[in-house]
């Protein structure tokens, strides 16, 4: 049996995990990823957790054949260059030669909603389709495309950021600088800011004594509160998912996927929030009605997606094949 | 030589033409669409026009071996049905039935955009690139894609609908019924509503004395006042160039294409409008400061395109390479 190693680093969690040749976790763990540390820092901490889980194995580094990892990140495959990571705070730096010192395996880096999107593809949600979108809603607004079921990222392998498309125009201000990017609404930060919004609108919705006060709320206050029957929760849950359907609008108006998967911690949500998407994709997209429209699902796979991507991607980087 | 037999049915005009091996066309014609009239009659007018090409090139049409057809049309590739073209007023007809009545030819029919795109790419401006995004301003906002050098339509080739990703949310009504389409900023009819707004606003603007009144504007007002130094149509125009390029720095944050190509009626704005998407999308699109953007440039053949990319779909369609 052949393994492969991956890590995914999140804005929250860093996971390792050795994948097995049929796309199964075969040892995992995550730690904190203390984001705002130096790219030497969370290197050292890569390394540190997949010798953990390599051990955990029963394994030793010369077992594998490469380092995959995927993180939230545009890197310039021409030059190694991390062009930038909003999420981590970094800009401009050379990973490739930093982690190289922390492991003596070729490394392959891709970006983190790529690898999940790939990992999905592989053996979860998207199993049975071959063209699939992949919205991961966390820290950010991740996305990863399979096209004729390959990851496609864009004529110079930079693009298919899916978050940063334009939403609203001269909208809030992203993460990435610029205004109105989709993450700047369909994100847990936005859900957040927006559950905040509305219980200084609402000072007698539930939201208030629920989340303990401003700020305490999470990406869960809302929905919490919506499923007891709050009505300023219900708002901002109704329009938290117009946003989400907005987004995808556009993205079905392009690649008229197969399927659409939801993963990150507000996919947890489930089908209260996945049915009013769906349901606000069927009304706002067009040509919908006529045309039909794809469904939208959970992703399968969890956190464990990333891994299993970016383990493979030794196998499905360099064929660009999933 | 063989010869190719192409239409181009847009809203203002149908034009044919017929094609050699070089992507020459040889004989060409065009008359008035008159938009509004129904699938019989426009189908008539098709066939009439064809045949006037065929004779003008010495040819008859037994020398032809397929009749191409690009059409601002969202066309069901499993069914032959037309399942909405906004701009004709057309809903769910068998497109392919009525036209067959008329030339005993195969039919091959694509988005009119998408033709344009092939035509560019195959001997236009898109001549020396791999990825290719062509966005026609006109009636409408057409949008062809050429990826590794083949239309990419989407999934199910009903896809690649550029004009109706959404960019300003909950925003102008389109007139596929949408809010907020990037077609309903980004149009030439778009651009007119824009310098109405501007001229009843600026009453002294001289825009109201270019254009003989509100009733009379056109997509060149705002450009013609603009150029005399007027400060309410350069207000028009600099705030148009910033809708086409935010709704073009989305599909940069996706395709990350090697070049875009503007084309339709307004594209003969020539430098005065492709300079100002330029600056735009530097300081509107995800990383650009950090990993460029594509050049926006002119498309080279003007509405030869569409004919040209309508006539090569014999070839081009098929085996869905450019």
């Amino acid at each position: 049996m052949k393994y492969y190693l991956g890590v995914d680093l999140g804005g929250t969690n860093i996971a390792a995990g050795v994948v097995d040749e049929y796309f199964r976790i075969i040892a995992k763990h995550s730690i904190p990823t203390l984001a705002g540390r130096s790219v030497d820092e969370i290197s050292s901490d890569l390394a540190k957790i997949s010798r953990h889980v390599i051990s955990q194995a029963g394994l030793k580094v010369s077992d594998f054949t490469s380092w995959g990892i995927g993180m939230p990140s545009c890197l310039n495959p021409k030059t190694g260059r991390l062009v930038h990571s909003n999420n981590m705070g970094w800009r401009n730096v050379l990973i490739l030669d930093t982690l190289g010192k922390h492991i003596d395996l070729p490394i392959i880096i891709e970006n983190d909603a790529n690898c999940a999107a790939l990992g999905e593809a592989l053996n979860g949600a998207a199993r049975d389709f071959n063209n699939a979108v992949l919205i991961t809603l966390g820290t950010g607004v991740g996305g990863g495309l399979i096209l004729d079921r390959k990851i496609y990222s864009g004529a110079d392998h930079m693009g298919g950021e899916l978050g940063h498309i334009k939403m609203v125009y001269n909208g809030a201000t992203c993460t990435c600088g610029q205004k109105g990017c989709f993450e700047a609404y369909a994100s847990a930060t936005a859900l957040i800011r927006q559950t905040q919004e509305a219980m200084k609108l609402h000072p007698k919705s539930i939201m208030n004594e629920l989340s303990g006060g401003l700020e305490k709320v999470t990406g869960r206050t809302a929905f919490d509160a919506a499923r007891k029957g709050d009505t300023a929760a219900l708002g901002v849950v109704d329009q938290y998912a117009e946003y989400i359907a907005c987004g995808l609008s556009s993205l079905i108006t392009i690649f008229r996927p197969d399927v659409i998967i939801i993963g990150g911690g507000i996919s947890n949500e489930g089908g209260y929030l996945l049915d009013r998407i769906n349901d606000k994709i069927l009304m706002n997209t067009f040509g919908a009605l006529e045309c039909g429209v794809p469904p939208v699902i959970k992703a399968q796979l969890g956190n464990d997606a990333g891994i299993i991507g970016a383990a493979m991607l030794e196998l499905c980087s360099a064929m660009r094949k999933v």
